[in-house]
């Protein structure tokens, strides 16, 4: 959990469980109410929240836009653990595997529409707004993850293409839950924009480090297997800056491992990398990238146009993304 | 074609091809393309315009909506047809035939929302109306395609629920096509709503008729394999008002052929089965019932405000679709 997001977390959660118990019994909607009783951060809808309420107070028209957009992001998760025939999902079996993805297909159609819906409760004055900025969103995760896929089969991936990849399949829709809730809030054009290149900007450095955590990250306090890019041959900013860098015969190496699979045994295969990635300067070279990304967003957070107390709050955020312990 | 539509349909054709070549040239977008350039009849985009221009003239903002619907119609084609693991749609490989689920997946989810893009060049007045229409038409769709797999592994399925199946999956998006024209055109909210009913009821009982045509129909004339739905247990109208209208040894029997596959020969399967429709009147029943909700649907024409000439628009039409040959 996210300290800063806490005081939010509570009243999104009753609101949500409000809105699943309003869900039709029927078929199509057992795995929406399924996939949003797995839990998770929550961090997409809190920034609906932290952003609105720094503008407004306490307005309760921000719930169904962040119900929306948590409601979006369950739906790119059911349908992507489909994609990638992922078998568990926070721990438990993902709709497909629940199911079967003929019901996970349908019902992630169901809850792309339900987010709408959600959305369509916004003030008439504020819909069109709020639908374009939620298009654009939607349709740049979608770009996200067709490119995320196409990346696999290509040898060629340059830095700003998988730059623009995480923008797309991550950032984007932390920017968008920001600038939504600074369009209801009532935040000003500048600092709506604002909001939206500060989620972004901060949610690409997300990124970078836990491509970084994920070979250099501490086994201890990282969640998920370290090393595991490495042997999934993934492409990440690291393998990418590595090719990018190498020459020569270390350039051939890296190639063979992540290309040929040189190296089968598992343990040689990321101490070689991991290796390599020192000897190239990977490891300092990603940290301050998403460093820079960090800083970034940090400046942008001192333009916004909210009390102090309002600004710690995104401050605290932004430093919890950047000590990442789970 | 139908005739009635044809005044409408270069323009449309034109206005789809406009959109078509301004997608983005990625493989998000490649088996979208490819699905539009399908053809098909184009019945619901061309009746958002019958309706529109019957109320306003040659109004260009109808367009946008009426390659939504179209999009939109395509959307869950594609998604449907993975579910039914389809080969064909309109005799060309179906997207994940020629692609892959994955990306029939993905294309299918960024043309729902390429649907709402479109949608979002409504006016800002009518935009609320327009998005909670196409809401709740798009979330029935669902419930419909939900509700016609449910089917395929029940048999207590009654007519009120086939009724309420076919009307989801089918026939509120051509209510909703009419409904839109009709909202971006001028018309009446009583208008609208006649509109509405009109496409329903004209919905429900061509599908009726299609579910007759494909028992009784003229091998000729009928697009399709004639006892096709019969070969394959498919549960219509037919089926369900058999199975309610047999008694005592002949409902046996037609458990036993459509439960048990009792019969295994495919022709002597279709002639025993359409004997006992016969025997049981359902021939009759089925043309009663499809004939009754054209007549609501002709009803409805008679309400609408609009001038004789868009009314012989619209009576031809609904004329088409009762004297179906393809």
């Amino acid at each position: 959990m996210i300290e800063s997001l806490a005081p939010f977390r509570e009243t999104f959660e009753k609101e949500l469980d409000a809105y699943r118990a309003n869900l039709p019994k029927t078929n199509l909607y057992q795995p929406i109410d399924y996939i949003l009783s797995l839990g998770g951060k929550r961090i997409r809808p809190l920034l609906v929240l932290l952003a609105g309420k720094a503008y407004r107070g306490d307005d309760l028209s921000l719930y169904p836009a962040a119900i929306a957009i948590e409601v979006f992001h369950n739906f790119s998760l059911v349908h992507d653990d489909i994609m990638d025939e992922a078998p568990l999902r926070r721990g438990k079996p993902t709709v497909h595997a629940k199911w079967n993805d003929n019901a996970a297909i349908l019902s992630g159609d169901a809850m792309l529409i339900e987010a709408y819906k959600l959305l369509a409760k916004s003030s008439r004055e504020k819909l069109p707004e709020i639908i374009d900025l939620f298009n654009t969103t939607s349709v740049e995760v979608c770009e996200g993850q067709q490119s995320d896929m196409d990346f696999e089969t290509r040898e060629d991936v340059s830095l700003e293409e998988y730059i623009q990849m995480i923008k797309h399949k991550t950032a984007v829709l932390l920017g968008c839950a920001l600038k939504m809730g600074g369009i209801l809030g009532g935040a000003s054009e500048e600092d709506q924009q604002n909001l939206y290149d500060f989620g972004v900007k901060a949610g690409i450095g997300f990124q970078i480090q836990d491509d970084y955590l994920d070979a250099f990250g501490d086994p201890e306090t990282f969640g998920k297997q370290v090393g595991g890019d490495i042997l999934s041959n993934k492409k990440t900013f690291l393998t990418i800056a590595a090719l990018k860098e190498a020459n020569g015969s270390v350039r051939s190496e890296l190639e063979g491992i992540f290309f040929q699979e040189r190296i089968q045994e598992p343990q040689q295969k990321v101490s070689r990398v991991l290796e390599i990635y020192k000897e190239l300067g990977i490891d300092r070279l990603s940290r301050n990238e998403s460093d820079s990304y960090f800083q970034s967003a940090h400046d942008l957070l001192k333009k916004l146009d909210i009390d102090d107390a309002a600004r710690r709050g995104f401050f605290a955020f932004l430093e919890a993304l950047q000590v990442r312990k789970s």
